[in-house]
């Protein structure tokens, strides 16, 4: 087993999974007590998480009407947990070029002519990553939307 | 692009992603519009999911209050995704010899002398699989809690 990261080393880490090429995200939404998941491909754009899907998708409709979500990256012994709220929602097409580039950049797919697709802007208010059972302690790296380290 | 898998490759390796050792399940529940998911051990014993938490989880809460999960195994381009009921939940030293053997001989922790732990014995009512966009088309192999192939 490995001894535990230092919480410095755990945010490069954590940095590091939400900036990879290609990286894809479990994103969690629910509606009157039945929970929704599905895997999509993550943009961490401005410590921001993007996401793009069908406006009419169960994720784009729950996350309009509860604002809230639950995302994870990374594999699961090495997981980076994301509580957060979305911020904006953009359709595609007259989305800011800051997104639809970055998006671009980061995901092995471009959204920007996919008829019906909406970015969706989620602001973390809490991340937190760990390995395994000794990384358990000190795996919270933001509380209320702030960095503590 | 490597072509899509008819559904009999579908369902073995779909068995086979659920059987393999220390795999890993993504657990989504859900209460009153707020998703939670958390990585766990997966038990699959009898086409049924099984996992082990503490009772006092969200995810015990949440699944004695609302019974329904989403949960989600492999990567995220091989995936397996989930829609399951709550069936039963054994304290941990109390469940059936067969539940806390089979869970052991999968994963890679023994919840049995966990204090305040309980299994969670989950039957699934759809499966769908799928690698890539290719494989959207023919996903889902279990509806109604009954295999399609």
């Amino acid at each position: 087993v490995e001894p535990p990261r230092d919480a410095p080393a755990r945010k490069s880490d954590t940095l590091a999974l939400l900036r990879a090429p290609a990286a894809d995200v479990w994103v969690a939404t629910a509606d009157a007590d039945a929970p929704h998941l599905v895997p999509l491909s993550l943009g961490w754009l401005d410590d921001r998480v993007v996401i793009a899907v069908d406006a009419a998708s169960l994720t784009a409709r729950n996350l309009a009407a509860h604002r809230t979500a639950r995302l994870a990256t990374g594999p699961t012994r090495d997981v980076v947990m994301l509580d957060a709220v979305l911020e904006a929602t953009h359709p595609v097409e007259a989305a800011p070029p800051a997104i639809q580039d970055g998006y671009a950049a980061q995901a092995d797919w471009d959204p920007r002519t996919a008829a019906g697709y909406v970015y969706l802007v989620l602001r973390p208010t809490r991340i937190q990553a760990w390995r395994g059972a000794n990384e358990i302690p000190g795996r919270t790296l933001m509380r209320d939307g702030a960095w503590l380290v």
